[in-house]
């Protein structure tokens, strides 16, 4: 059996997230179906991690095995034929025979996008937060390095996550402003469920003034959900990058 | 009466364009009935210009009259909770009995966005032109200096066009690359039907290689539209900006 690595790239708005299930169509299931309209066999495609509704991914990975003998460069135009526009397989390549895209992956990183402006925006409203309140950056940037290095992030892990250890290790957070936009960018060896939603949500409140920066470092202290800000919504979500060793 | 001159956002994807229409939805049309909503009666709102179906702005400008007391600094928020997500107001200010958001328009700005890669893009399909072919930007550049200056654009006119004069202004053309987009930054004092959208489609045919740089200025030249590009397709369009006398 090949085992054949995607690259993804999709718009989650019209989609109950990347995880096949019933009564609900996922971005996953369609690329499943994609793989056995072009392999003629049924297809089980591991992603590197799940995204919940309405986030996107410029880079999602996942892996299949397969039988087939279609060269891997013309995988990507072969599903693409039988996906719809929102769901872009951008790469694919051979891999080794255990490579699993979810277990080999070694980091992450993602992209929260806020939408800073009195008023809401037409054209990026499915791409961005929306936050009328205005946000002062500096305040933000002190309050991130609280969350930088290896930590126990309990406190900024949704309910329903089932991780043993809540340790993380953020390797990099970085807030840039262009124009209205202002991106929170996090790199981490992994993430717990809804961490970079509830960091962004809490990074916000220090940018409104609701809390000091410092409250940061008391809120992981405190291993605590109810301690840290709002889970903001999905739309302004980005999945940017799943790294592996280059060995693998 | 009092004269509103208002700034809208609007994502064109859903819709047949600016203008009021039978039988089909348009934006023109969606603002009048909530002006009418908020002022009680009968609207009767002028655009700067048209925009087809699946075309973009950041910054269309459209003026009408009312009898209503509302400050203009309320009427964007007013006006935004009785519109779809994809249109917004996002600015009013009152202006001149006899100001005309058409005929007092001395200029505009429109950007036209490639997304330049072997794959279409998932999540910029429906805000930038998909062209697989790699584009040579240094004669894109070249080929531009010709459509600058004061000049009959005949040639770069869509059918169905009632304009007395061809003659229109090009003050600045711009091409900036950025990763996989390149954008097509043009200011003119006026615009012809379709201009932008063949222009760009003449600019893409040179950076294909398919058309020499100066063969540009003989299309001018010809006065004729076949022997231009083709039309791009309308989801690259953006109208960025309309201007205005200060005075106004």
């Amino acid at each position: 059996m090949r085992n054949i690595l995607l690259t993804i790239e999709y718009d989650g708005t019209n989609y109950h997230g990347w995880q096949r299930q019933k009564n609900a169509v996922s971005i996953q299931q369609l690329i499943e179906k994609a793989i056995e309209k072009i392999t003629g066999s049924k297809a089980n495609l591991i992603g590197s991690g799940r995204t919940d509704s309405g986030v996107h991914a410029l880079a999602q990975r996942a892996n299949f095995k397969t039988e087939a003998r279609i060269p891997a460069e013309r995988i990507p135009f072969a599903l693409n034929s039988c996906l719809p526009p929102d769901i872009r397989i951008t790469g694919a390549v051979e891999v080794a025979h255990d490579f699993h895209a979810r277990y080999d992956a070694i980091g992450k990183k993602y992209r929260y996008r806020i939408y800073n402006s009195e008023i809401p925006s037409a054209i990026h409203r499915n791409y961005s937060c929306f936050i009328p309140e205005r946000l002062d950056i500096d305040r933000m940037k002190e309050a991130s390095m609280y969350i930088l290095g290896s930590r126990d992030f309990s406190s900024f892990c949704g309910s329903g996550s089932f991780a043993k250890s809540r340790v993380r290790n953020v390797e990099l957070l970085e807030i840039e402003k262009k124009g209205k936009f202002i991106d929170i960018i996090i790199r981490a060896d992994g993430f717990l469920y809804n961490m970079v939603r509830i960091i962004a949500g809490t990074l916000v409140e220090v940018g409104k003034g609701s809390m000091p920066p410092h409250h940061v470092r008391d809120i992981l202290d405190k291993r605590d959900r109810r301690f840290a800000g709002p889970t903001l919504p999905p739309q302004g979500l980005f999945l940017e990058e799943v790294y592996y060793r280059e060995d693998s």
